[in-house]
């Protein structure tokens, strides 16, 4: 499979991939580790929270996003990593039980004006439930390569 | 100790906390779970790519910095959460051997319009090495229950 470059995020281009379940296991570990909110952590105390029950770290579900980034796309592009998130928000709860998908918009493409080597991309994420609500979005800049002119040295 | 509420984060305060060890094997077992990308997995493979040796994913950065939050505040808070993240900006790579630590500014506070028991506070986090380079900033806005009156039930 040959290597995305900046040029392969096309503006306007809509695409979905990825399938994550959610399991209560999985929504403990991580919050053991990084997160331990009793609402992410023991079902009874979630229950008589402001959370009405089990729900997944918010920075887990944005981990579980870049998971399905790096599965459907990064892990095959000319990636140059990406200067941070312009925002992030949680809309709906995650919980034990949930599939979620990635809904990914370019919102925007542009070469970098400092290092013609380089293109920037804006894109809109939002990870989609098994109901098809949206439970999280983001934005961000990603920094790819420039596709190499035929016959050039890669 | 007592809980922390809404009036409890007056605006302006700056305060530190935490001191959070970054270890090679952390920085992978997060990147196979969550950010497979060859800079984050493998020391070899590291120094051969943009990141010019192991770093530690983005992502791994700001659930550290959420672990650090829960352990000084956030747990023993009238906490109800938060909508999402303003921003969120990756400044130094964090290496394994990093110690890093969080220094907390407090951007605004203002009680809810619709939920009079509410407060909002806007928060301005940097994520500090030992060397006193901030690697990461973040501003969000955390929802807490404002104090109740005395003798009021709870």
């Amino acid at each position: 499979m040959s290597l995305l470059y900046f040029e392969d995020f096309p503006v306007g281009e809509v695409v979905e991939y990825g399938d994550t379940e959610v399991s209560a296991v999985r929504i403990k570990a991580f919050a053991e580790q990084f997160d331990p909110q009793p609402f992410h952590l023991d079902e009874n105390a979630a229950r008589d929270s402001v959370a009405g029950g089990l729900i997944a770290s918010g920075w887990h579900t944005a981990a579980m996003l870049m998971r399905m980034n790096c599965d459907h796309f990064l892990n095959r592009s000319a990636s140059q990593g990406g200067p941070g998130v312009e925002e992030l928000n949680w809309l709906k709860p995650v919980r034990p039980g949930a599939r979620l998908r990635v809904r990914r918009t370019t919102l925007g493409a542009r070469p970098s004006a400092s290092r013609p080597e380089l293109g920037l991309v804006d894109f809109a994420f939002e990870v989609v439930n098994q109901k098809g609500e949206v439970a999280m979005t983001q934005k961000n800049v990603a920094i790819f390569k420039r596709r190499p002119a035929e016959g050039a040295a890669r």
